[in-house]
């Protein structure tokens, strides 16, 4: 439903992920931030575009009122976002020192992931996730999946300890571990599964007996290969490795 | 030939990337920062294992003196470096804003990349890579060679201008582009082959006529999934990516 009349590319719309409220049947209304921004900053005026994204769903805006405190237009078009993968996948982050932990949140966001868990483990070296750290996470996250045009941001659960990780993580688990030699993550991931769940180690590893616990919780422990990688390199190699193995079905 | 009687696991050695001249045929010989590292950050002493790394050579060392300006001992295992990749991975990474390029550095040196070409292009930010970064880069790189146990740390060529980009490529030369939808890495990606060339864009992405210019240089284009990427999340993902497929063999 785009006018592409004048025949150059137009740019994509710009992209906010919006409350349901906002949905009103063939209209939509954002006040606050997002109507500032519209106006304000992008400097947006009636018969442009926008598209706010609700759970998964594209809803593309032709504005038709635009004041700092209120941007209301017809909706043109409704589509299912198109960039969310088939698989649920869930990260399970160590809480690593400084902002490295934000670093991968960033890129594994970009990447598809569609859940955060943080967790602390014997040899963590940062121990709690801060009220202010998590509304930081939450904006970064939220950037990270309007920058890669995603239709959902993915969650950041509650911060568990290693013994209660795995109660909340959704089956299959697997578990990159450096003392794990033969067994890779394309020998555990069933491409087709509707989920799976990746623990990465924190900044010293994981002790021989998280490792026994983990496989008691019937998790599949591999190797992310010869290299040894910092946590976060590893984190976001093993999105990445999930990633192309389920957009390639 | 290590000492493993005491049933224990014993930590592995510090490795040091060092010259040739340090081996002396069953003998070796640091100097310098290393020295000085061995005796007094790591404090050393006779008796000691470290492992000297020459050119994917293993040199493991059994100190018998150590000063802060020199350390020497008897070496007791050669072997091969096992954490070599088989396939000599070039990444040609854009020069982004502030230290993005850094942080792909350091992951993409853990992930096993032999050679970095930084370049600039069409809508590049940043421009230039001052002797300071370069210095800077190079410090990055040994350290995360170190990080992974590699055997070699990777070569950082000259900056090039996307047109002379392709001369200083080995072929193939693959190119992560957002325009194309269908081709992926794993369909051009020999896993079997002795080199490969990555190519990934800019902040502002590759213009069409860049790529058009690259396609005449035979490279090939892919995408690298439905999610919209930032450079630096492309470029780790991307040689994860390929790493899993050639480690996967």
């Amino acid at each position: 439903m785009r006018d592409d009349a004048t025949g150059g590319p137009r740019p994509a719309p710009h992209r906010f992920f919006v409350a349901a409220e906002a949905i009103r049947g063939d209209r939509a209304v954002v006040g606050g931030d997002q109507a500032r921004q519209i106006a304000t900053v992008l400097r947006l005026a009636a018969g442009d575009h926008v598209v706010l994204v609700v759970e998964g769903h594209e809803n593309e805006v032709r504005l038709d009122r635009v004041t700092p405190g209120r941007a209301e237009g017809e909706i043109v078009d409704r589509r299912e976002c198109p960039t969310e993968s088939r698989m649920r996948l869930t990260l399970a982050l160590p809480l690593l020192k400084g902002d490295r932990s934000e670093e991968v949140l960033e890129a594994v966001t970009q990447l598809g992931v569609s859940r955060i868990v943080p967790f602390t483990s014997e040899r963590s070296v940062a121990r709690d996730l801060s009220v202010e750290k998590r509304i930081r996470w939450e904006r970064i996250a939220r950037e990270a999946a309007e920058t890669a045009r995603r239709g959902r941001m993915p969650e950041i659960a509650a911060v568990r300890r290693w013994p209660d990780l795995f109660g909340a993580l959704q089956s299959p688990v697997v578990v990159a571990w450096e003392g794990e030699r033969e067994r890779r993550l394309r020998d555990v991931v069933d491409p087709d599964g509707p989920s799976l769940s990746l623990v990465v180690g924190p900044e010293g590893g994981l002790t021989p007996d998280e490792v026994w616990l983990a496989r008691e919780h019937r998790a599949r422990v591999v190797s992310l290969g010869p290299r040894n990688l910092r946590s976060e390199t590893a984190a976001i190699a093993a999105v990445a490795e999930v990633m192309a193995l389920v957009d390639d079905r």
